[in-house]
């Protein structure tokens, strides 16, 4: 999505460790119409596919699922943060490790939200090293619903979490995938 | 909103504590077109006020927020929880203690995101004992911006953060506000 190859460039902060800010529209400050487009995209991409919900995990996935959501008539869940491992019978739930955070938290959504025979689209902001969608599939997975597919705003292509999970024969699609980047230059694949 | 107040009969559950979940629609699951309805309502309700600023803190306060800001053409901020309190020059920082979860915690906002003279409207899905409010109305004030007014969803009037609020001056709209709950009666304020 050129928009937002445009936007990460002219906006978009690169931090050392990896950590590409772009608080400005997507994850602290939000460009609703901008997020309302990405929405469209991620629908256009797809369209026809029989999705019936949108999964997605606190925080930030959050508006780009919604504006998905909006464009697709399904409802989104969004699987919550736990810190504890104390977590009750009536849940799905997985650990996940944060690169960014440096930490594991447990994700959890509730078992009345995730169906057998759901078809459902992974929607985040970043993919990097893939963790927390890796988490989202093995919960899609123990309700016997079905991963059409992951779609998120940018992915990190140089931590290589999508092309793992395209190997394994998971559709990603990433509206900006970027290469490589650095403090001068940020570098979109082909 | 009479809408919300029949979805919170018909789909709501109090639980031991004074809890009321709506999981099914506002805070897990998302129900995405009635969320829009809430925002709308919220826009009417917030016309010609000169509000070029949506507040809100992560993470169920973002939907409703977004929906909001689709209506009124403003962005959205959403301030973060923090655990540390080792916090950057760079951000509005306060202290919240949270009645629902028990503990006190960090909300952020980054200062390039609150400024003078800005008009700010607070949005949240519910109000109680008003701390994450009161958190939020200081640090506009810290940025020398000002506080339009607050819209939440649902406020449990009998926890009395709303009436406290509305006693300083400050502007409270609430879609759906609960008087009394128990397990079998929820009661709206006339």
């Amino acid at each position: 999505m050129k928009a937002l190859e445009d936007k990460i460039i002219s906006e978009g902060k690169v931090l050392p460790g990896n950590v590409l800010k772009v608080n400005g529209f997507l994850n602290h400050r939000l460009d609703v119409p901008f997020i309302k487009e990405m929405g469209k995209e991620i629908a256009r991409l797809f369209e026809g596919c029989g999705v019936n919900k949108i999964l997605t995990i606190e925080t930030s996935g959050i508006p780009i699922a919604f504006a998905a959501s909006e464009e697709m008539s399904v409802p989104v869940i969004f699987a919550k943060k736990h810190k504890t491992k104390n977590i009750s019978d009536d849940v799905y739930s997985v650990e996940i490790d944060s690169f960014t955070h440096g930490n594991t938290y447990t994700a959890v959504v509730d078992k009345a939200f995730l169906n057998e025979g759901d078809k459902i689209l992974i929607v985040d902001d970043f993919l990097a090293i893939g963790n927390a969608v890796k988490g989202l599939i093995k919960m899609i997975s123990s309700a016997n619903a079905e991963t059409v597919g992951v779609a998120v705003a940018i992915e990190k292509g140089f931590q290589n979490g999508g092309d793992r999970l395209r190997e394994q024969g998971i559709r990603v699609e990433a509206l900006a995938l970027i290469d490589s980047m650095d403090d001068s230059t940020v570098t979109f694949r082909k």
